[in-house]
């Protein structure tokens, strides 16, 4: 079951350059994405509606995208604007085409109902395209359902685990941590303290400094996570228990991710790691990302693992522990959302 | 949905040699070939009524087939002729055999009711084994249903678009013209001028050379397809719009192509490519079956592509446009044999 | 259809070794092994109750495997003794553990009802762990229904066809001789001399060597095979058609075999082979298992291939001719106990 009507993020802006046909499917949907000659996004459907041939298997003719089994062609807007051998195109002869915008260096696309597109709903990805910040970007392919995937974002208890060796720096303390969990319309904020932590790995701290760590994310609909992290002396987060609203970190590291559902059981999950442009260095914000694609992976086996139980077995008997509060909440946020939806089909 | 009273082409008579085994499924039957001691062609179904063990992994014992399981012996006609531990044959162990013909260089099996099976209804390739002609052969596996490639051959507007460096030579004659078009009792006839063309790259004619070009088709029952192409000078069009009968061309060719179901996604597809002996050149034949080759890879690339969007989406809203009369035509007589053959399972 | 009250070989005791987890399907079911601290094996399903992690990406500590998801940890009998971020554990927190015995180098596991695990139910393979043999072991997995294999085992006639070339040294005496059989409470007893044959390729006999050979075996359920084969001068069948009882044989070889289903569709066989130590040559030892090795390849192929064949074609009109009492037999049986079990399910 997926939400239809949302913007989901197809891609990086950068992923698309002219003269280039790029394939994509999301929440089941196939679709292509190109630049017509005008430099916009155009976003039709995968498929000619004559013989169901691919066009992304297609030429780009301008603005339109013709069709190289039969010849039909067709405008960024779907409509068919000639058939090769008659003058006489008949009624209905048209692609389904997609709202599609870019913000923040994210292609965003509409999956539902074009008259429901409302750009104030996309999210603000932190420091994409802002020159305050420095980001490198990555992606990772999962074969599983994208709600594990938001499980997997919304408790990060499973650092001390599942990420023992990478981000959760030998220590139990995400494990025995309870955050703090604020409910948004349209998603979930949670906040938390580490105290006397190790500092990141990729932050700009000597190897071993001991910070207090303080972390606040948004895990918004369908599936965005936007976090910032930042390090205070130690001794902060007892001075200071609400948050360290005000003061100045002693560095600060953000990232930004998008978990695209692509099938029922594969996803696609674009995420970008970054630090303000005044404390970026080349070789930590190099390790910052590199360690999230090691991390991704863990998270990907681990997940992965998951599904095929839950293939195996149903998944029906998974429990609800005291710490799974954003985890219930975001799953009954959706499904609120695709019910209203109308398109609790699939 | 498979026509199962019909001959198809189970492959080519040199494919299959004394003392070896060719397993085959067509219409979702197994079975294999192997000449007798006799000479002749049995098509015994793969599988031992025993155990359902493969005969393809038995051993041919003069005009018989050992089970390489349990040891029972089968004669060409699919009676067991031998249960080692015993002398007593049960009633009803056998196998089933089916029909086979050799003609034209095929291998023709009946997969039906052998009581139908009348060889008046095998169609004729067109210049195999004949010494007015020099042939050449090949051969394709598709992971799609016999229909998209029927609806393939039937459509030739495509050589536009999906041949357009190959066969198509660059231009939209194809996709622009209408053919004359011709019911059959068993198929449709599909004829055209293409008037001023480049000559095809394999014709025995300087490259470049512009001609009228005459093609006419036979596809029939159960997905045979037989072109003759011949080449005139430029204007013959204009003084014969109804087909050059009676006049000598400056250059023929020919090819039979036979699309054979192996199961509901997957197809074989039998072709050859030939020019009249008089004309032929070595080098120009070559040309001919290997372009053939590269153009066939560009349908099967095109099809399985289209398929795997049927797949995905279901294929009932294809549309008929006026250019696909003759897809639509071949596309109900099939449905009405089908039908008719109360064979409409599986 | 699996029986589920009974046990199952689960691999050989030697590959589960002090801190590393293994993991094993059996009738559908996924379950690890790893040693306790105590050196006793435990084996909980392979499923964290919380999010459905899989345990054998977990940890073992001391006698308790932790889930590496979340961090909850296990005890050997499957209850839940920690919950990082609680010091509450709710009830119904606990996997599932299943009855584990090791017995003559196999460790078995009840994969039904608990309360139903009777150890006297374990049968005794031959001479694993008696200084009196010598055993060597081997593996091999199957792409085939259980039941498939227990045909196999059950008829031998298939040495003379399907090993030919191997343990059927190229006569036809297995094919043609029909066995002494009587049933078991849990199996069959199949028995049969072969009477002037050659004695066994790895027997301790020059190359040749005529024999009368005794075979007598034993297959019980869930599907495990126990035979012992022993040479006797020609002769000796004629004297003592009944079995040469008391008679110093020659040599003895002997195997036993265990069938373990891991799906519907495929399955693990664990086999020994092996010889009285008095009589064991090194070089004969190796040339049995490394026979059993390539003839059992051997049954692997055919039966590949037949379930393929039930697969597309369905295999419900098998037939059972007279040679095949002992399959028909064996077959009864298990479907008495699979109904008797209540869990003809799945």
């Amino acid at each position: 079951m997926f939400l239809k009507n949302w913007w989901y993020v197809a891609g990086w802006s950068h992923q698309v350059t002219p003269g280039e046909i790029v394939a994509r499917t999301i929440v089941g949907d196939s679709i292509i994405l190109y630049r017509a000659g005008s430099g916009g996004i155009a976003a039709p459907r995968d498929l000619c509606c004559h013989r169901f041939a691919p066009l992304s298997r297609g030429r780009i003719e301008g603005d339109d995208i013709r069709c190289m089994y039969h010849g039909l062609k067709f405008s960024a807007s779907g409509a068919c604007v000639e058939i090769p051998s008659t003058d006489k195109i008949p009624a209905g002869v048209a692609v389904r085409s997609y709202p599609v915008l870019e913000q923040d260096r994210w292609i965003w696309v509409w999956m539902g109902d074009p008259a429901r597109a409302d750009p104030a709903l996309i999210p603000r990805a932190i420091g994409h395209g802002d020159p305050a910040y420095v980001v490198n970007t990555g992606e990772l392919h999962y074969d599983a359902n994208y709600q594990l995937i938001h499980d997997n974002l919304l408790d990060l208890t499973h650092l001390s685990y599942v990420h023992e060796k990478t981000l959760g720096r030998n220590n139990s303390a995400w494990g025995r941590t309870q955050p703090d969990f604020t409910p948004l319309d349209h998603g979930v904020r949670v906040k938390r303290w580490l105290r006397d932590t190790p500092a990141a790995s990729y932050a700009p701290m000597p190897d071993g400094t001991k910070v207090d760590q303080w972390s606040a994310c948004d895990f918004v609909v369908p599936g965005v996570f936007l976090l910032r992290s930042s390090g205070y002396p130690v001794g902060t987060a007892e001075r200071f228990p609400d948050g360290p609203a005000g003061l100045e970190p002693l560095y600060e590291t953000v990232t930004s991710q998008a978990v695209t559902p692509v099938t029922e059981t594969s996803t696609i999950y674009y995420y970008s790691g970054g630090q303000p442009a005044r404390q970026a260095a080349e070789a930590k914000l190099r390790l910052q990302i590199e360690m999230f694609g090691v991390a991704f992976r863990e998270d990907k086996d681990m997940i992965e693992a998951q599904q095929k139980i839950i293939d195996a077995s149903g998944g029906d008997a998974m429990m609800t522990l005291s710490f799974d509060r954003s985890v219930a909440q975001f799953r009954r946020l959706m499904a609120k959302l695709i019910e209203a939806d109308g398109s609790a089909s699939r």
